[in-house]
């Protein structure tokens, strides 16, 4: 990359204090910079560059204000033993982005260069990745729409930022089972719309059926299809999966559901470990029918923010089902061991998931 | 309202150049001030101010960048032949904001104080108002989150903003017949979902069938359901009627079409005219149908941008149907000239809908 060296570096003059590490909420604290890049028709993306992390100065016109036009991602990066920074399969988060662009009308950027903005980024802030048990740094990658203009039409400008948030747990449960909630008055998304792409709308949208689900105790919603309310499609912001009768099952990608990098890691580890997995349509009814025959073994969501979370309790129509007796499952107790694993460098990485951001030999080097 | 007048104002020091009236385009050009109010958890909506026309400074994790947690209002200020300025309907603008808000998990605004901020935001920008042909003063509320947090939940801090914006017409074909292309693949909005909100997911999800009719030489999309793609919805930013045999009709609202306030004053206008409608269920094969059999006589749209849009041609499914030869339909004509007209004051306003908010004569009382 020969524009990675193009990117212009103006440091803080004073760094931030840092959270207490053991005591790191989720999304709250960030680290010193910021990358930028500018869009603008004609031009392209341009002026890339990397800046003490400050407020954004936006037109009150500026079309992601208004027509909502905005992307984002959310990976992370971890500290291993020796001291080095790695990233979890980031190019697979640039091109989902790009995918969401292709959806949201909003111009492609280069995938290469975004990873390396990033290390290049991660580099400078490095003594920002947390070293506890269960904590990691979370990366937001974004793209906002900020042509000042009222009126429904594309953006013709627009800003890409990476953000970084040293973080602890997610969900408040960590590890330990959460209870989900079924919605079947509120749809996330439906084919022909904007599921399979990760834009603000679609959370925006789900925040109505999430608070009604902690009104009843439960932390998270597990959405079905928008047409007919039966098929499963995912929960909050995870991909969900199944053991029934052996088999480990997960809603096949059908547009409307969004295609979790943590999810495809699950589903190439358990073929790797040679287990039966289907991807395929999954109704609600049969995950209920399966319960009552005493064949529905596991459940749990994935996502980078919790990696693996198991599922302990279902409520749907009145009607509430407990799995494994709140207790973590053996698949998601062996995905979530592994997956972290290979996250920090400390068991085999069979599919090279893991790429250095950063290492201290190369500080060494860079030092000479 | 005591709350209007603990408006803190802040004039500007310098106040903008105003852009010709006669050449106004759409959405460009802002006045000289705006209005704003913050919420916070604990503390509510507080410190409503007037101040300059100013870029907004909100930290990169605010929380819109990345949910979409926003919803907007579109209304329009006329000039009279008295110099007077008056609103059209602006209640009701104020009501809808408050149920987008309702959908979005946004705390609910004081509809009245906003009408009255709205009133103060006009006298002190008055001058912008245009008084061309076809123009008028464009209005944008609209409500943000801003509480600088990564995770999915609603914000914990808002800010609303009123800003103006003097327009001229907002299709390029001002009152002549425009083209719509029916779109069959990409879908707009599904009941449970949030169609009938003004929120910014909406818009960002329409863009992509957008681009495409335009594609085609279509300027507009016409929206159905998301469950058969059978019904119609509605048009780009416009509700739909047609004429069919005589008798005027338009989709029902069924939870996913936005509930105009133009698509209101028509239904109200015919009515009183003792003209024939209904409001039910409308498919498309029923247009095509009816078309085949001539007895489709008129089809527009209505939206505050545009007040009435006649539609002069439908593309769907390689098929292509022209409507009344290009031309302006007779009942399109005489909505367009009774609501532009009760909107400037020049024809008598039986309902009451225009509503003074500032006038020349109140000038001349606040010199003395
Ligand atoms: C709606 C939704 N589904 C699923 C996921 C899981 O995707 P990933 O594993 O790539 O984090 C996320 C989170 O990114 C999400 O927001
Ligand atoms: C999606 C949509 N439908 C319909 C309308 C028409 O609503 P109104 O007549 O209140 O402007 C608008 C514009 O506001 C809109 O954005």
């Amino acid at each position: 990359m020969n524009d990675y060296d193009q990117i212009k570096v103006h440091l803080t003059s004073k760094s931030k204090e840092k959270p207490p590490f053991d005591k790191l909420q989720f999304g709250r604290n960030f680290t010193d910079h910021m990358f930028v890049m500018d869009y603008k028709e004609g031009l392209g993306w341009h002026d890339a560059r990397i800046i003490p992390y400050q407020p954004l100065q936006l037109d009150p016109s500026a079309m992601v204000f208004h027509y909502g036009q905005s992307v984002f991602e959310g990976l992370k990066a971890y500290l291993n033993t020796d001291g080095d920074v790695l990233l979890f399969r980031p190019s697979e988060n640039m091109k989902r982005l790009n995918r969401s662009n292709n959806r949201l009308c909003i111009p492609q950027i280069d995938e290469e260069f975004a990873v390396e903005a990033l290390k290049r980024l991660i580099q400078i802030d490095h003594e920002w990745v947390p070293n506890g048990e269960g904590t990691s740094l979370y990366i937001r990658p974004f793209i906002i729409s900020t042509e000042p203009f009222l009126g429904v039409a594309p953006s013709k400008a627009y800003q890409f930022y990476i953000i970084m948030s040293p973080v602890g747990a997610y969900y408040k449960e960590g590890i330990n089972p959460v209870k989900i909630a079924v919605q079947s008055e509120f749809v996330r998304a439906v084919k022909g719309g904007t599921g399979n792409a990760k834009t603000g709308g679609n959370y925006a949208a789900s925040l109505k059926a999430q608070e009604s689900a902690e009104g009843l105790g439960y932390s998270q919603v597990l959405w079905l299809d928008g047409n007919e309310h039966k098929y499963i499609e995912e929960v909050g912001s995870m991909n969900v999966f199944f053991k029934i009768d052996g088999e480990i099952v997960t809603p096949e990608l059908n547009g409307s559901i969004l295609e979790g990098i943590t999810r495809n890691s699950v589903i190439k580890l358990i073929k790797h470990w040679n287990l039966p997995l289907t991807e395929r349509k999954v109704s609600i009814d049969e995950i209920f029918e399966a319960h009552k025959q005493g064949k529905l073994e596991e459940a749990f969501g994935t996502g980078t923010a919790a990696v693996i979370s198991p599922i302990g309790e279902f409520f749907w129509q009145d009607e509430k089902i407990v799995l494994n007796d709140h207790k973590t499952g053996k698949i998601a107790k062996q995905l979530y061991e592994t997956l972290t694993g290979i996250q920090k460098g400390t068991v085999p990485d069979p599919f090279g998931w893991s790429i250095p951001a950063y290492n201290t030999s190369k500080k060494a080097t860079a030092v000479n």
